[in-house]
């Protein structure tokens, strides 16, 4: 019942196209050109394959089909790079970098998605530039968004908040200050390798930092070096990676959507 | 004095650097394989141009570099599509579509952007498909961000909220109900055309629906179509605009970053 | 022996720019930001991995990494469409399509790859718009490079020689006289999709016709339909199909380099 | 008249269409999800705009839509990059690089193109590496295609013959003996900046090398430097550069389409 309105609808103008491409095709006298018969609204309307609907979560919280990386209470989706157990301490709803015990990865694998995660720069401010609040979120364990604290402190363009290290400065710094929270939404598509581990299709990125765009669909050139150019190599999925730099950041309420 | 002492880890990088180079070289018997130096790190740290410090807002307030286009107090910021002044209604800090008036567009024009959108549905329900909450976003006047009351109404996929209208379905139904307030995030990459009018770079977007990826850099195959295939026509900066669809769809909290 | 000079020049110069590192930092002012140490020649200069040689055809010949589809003397290298035998006839070092034997398909799967094919319309002009000189290319069994005689017949942009069929029409018309020889060189990216089966990377082609570029870096939209719109569906390695379309198109030297 | 038979046929395919439209939504039992009707062949078929027509040169011949920047006769369309006479020798129907009179220049600037150029290295074999028949061809002025006798002469990948110069290696070294003569083909899409000259699309280009692909739609990173990491500042139409190393590589048959 509910579509019989727009079939009339419909009928009338594919009659009208019916018309409508008899004149075309009228008109053609020897050595017109034909013009294509004007479609019906209905054949640019695809109701295949269904959307998935989801339940958005309020504020920056977590929706319906992500995964729970963190939740404020405890390291059980991560792990030491050794394999053994994340050492990092877990306080008030954040866990925090805990100088000397290593970076921390997820336990799961992943290839594209779209992560957010919440970190904040310790509230009592030392050093400066690079050694400053620093920490870093490693897509697929190995390519570099930076954390830093950028509040008041210059360092490279290229190694700041939001940079993808060493590689591409933020569009903007839009660093809160330390002690206060910032988001970070990642959505990652992952590098494609051919079978003879050549790059097919390079990696890319888009950040949002704390509601503002800082990388727009930003290539990425290869895994993060520290000394030296970036170059890929080939690999499958891979966990998300958070660095211990020796600084007491903090991360809170991390999630991530597989796309 | 603040990078005296990263000078001398430079310097002492570099001398050991010039040592490896010397090794490198000193390997190449007749018919070895040069290996290139190693660089210091600094030579991947890029300080100039310094990027901009913005103050981002809070939640979703804009951010300190932002075009407010709607603060909730008046249309300044806006025209009919004659010219004339906006017509719609403000109240209790939204504007609402007031059917019969007309589209409304920006007096601005813009080419690439990050737009915030905030948007609700009617809370009394009525009507169904197409015909329930329907208004739309116009990037540039011509490329269509569906605006649709999706919460338990089912469309055709790629006419649903979130969609590119009439091109790409969004990636997952991340609605809220009908009365509350939906979040769009954009970001907009205008097309680019040659001199001859021909296209070099078509348009693409990414779009956050309550903090959830429904478009992730889509590339838009031209100007909306509601009959027929889209295509494109070279254009300039152009404003952004606001459907009249007759159903009072409701705004608020509208601000754009130029790119 | 070779790089001895090339040391000393490389020495010198890195010795010269660590004295320009020096002055970079000596510079540095309270306040003044760093610049990057200059680096040396060989920094960006990589011999690894070796690239390989090949030897390339003379004219249009295949270079010697090729896959000889056709070299003039039988179908070795063809199935028909049911995996039976080939059934066109070959003539004069060319193969010519056989109608009512329906299509050919490489026994060969292939991804990524470079092809040369050559074909000549029927001498003898039978027919006009798509009714004279009709073939086609299918890379990957599905997505299809228009072959017609367009040398004097016009017909529908984006069904002429050098098209992607019902999708990109070429640059131009460079088309030779039925009965001469014309040449196409075409590139071509395969598309990659997700293990979900969703694409990630569409299909790419570049084709030279007759020495001039008809389509540059085109993406392919999805599998060639007669009729409605293209669409991707997830598939590996697939063959190159030459179509049977009734009219006794010659096709020769044919070979293929997989990238 | 030509169109009489197709519009029969088109129309009752469209008849057709109307029936299962019909068919279609009769389906429609409350609940069940509405197909869009089928479309008729010719709504996918584009006559306009027409398609130019040209005549495409015999063997490397230039068609007849291109630009002649050498013929084998003069340097008429060159100039020194003082912005005086180019000082080349032409002898044997070739230009050949002299050493000390400098780089030359095309007088016309150039956006996006189709580049036919053949190449000599010198018969005479001296050097190795980056001494033996060294030039270049400069895309809009900064961008460099090498030019090098690569024939039995290794040297670093991403400085060999079909490289660009210091950033991608050819695929494969597809070098004739030195004497013979190399044919590059080359597709060149500009880079497009923004009106702040922040760069929007880098460049592209694909290189056919000899009848082989060498470089495929390679994103160019930027400038070419000697020294150091290239990178991007905004430019309009340049020249076509052609190197002065000091070699006596020979050039011949140059022709351009403007794209």
């Amino acid at each position: 019942m509910v579509y019989s309105s727009n079939l009339k609808l419909a009928t009338a103008a594919l009659i009208a196209g019916l018309f409508s491409l008899g004149q075309a095709y009228a008109q053609n006298q020897p050595g017109a050109v034909p013009k294509p018969p004007k479609m019906v609204p209905e054949m640019t309307e695809f109701w295949e394959p269904e959307v998935k609907t989801i339940t958005p979560g309020t504020g920056t919280a977590a929706p319906s089909d992500a995964v729970i990386l963190f939740d404020g209470k405890d390291l059980s989706q991560w792990k030491g790079k050794d394999g053994g157990a994340a050492k990092w301490q877990v306080k008030d709803g954040a866990m925090i970098v805990t100088k000397g015990t290593g970076a921390i990865t997820t336990k799961q694998n992943f290839e594209d998605f779209q992560l957010h995660v919440e970190w904040s720069a310790p509230t009592e401010v030392v050093g400066n530039s690079q050694g400053r609040g620093n920490s870093g979120i490693f897509l697929q364990d190995r390519y570099e968004v930076q954390v830093l604290d950028n509040y008041n402190n210059r360092t490279y363009a290229n190694g700041q908040a939001g940079s993808i290290y060493k590689q591409t400065p933020p569009l903007v710094n839009a660093m809160r200050k330390p002690g206060e929270w910032n988001t970070y939404d990642i959505l990652y598509t992952a590098p494609r390798f051919k079978e003879n581990g050549t790059l097919i299709m390079p990696a890319r990125v888009t950040i949002i930092h704390n509601g503002v765009v800082v990388q727009n669909n930003t290539e990425i050139k290869g895994a993060t070096e520290y000394i030296g150019l970036p170059s890929y190599k080939a690999h499958g999925k891979a966990p998300i990676q958070l660095q211990d730099h020796g600084n007491p950041v903090r991360f809170r309420n991390i999630w991530l959507r597989e796309l």
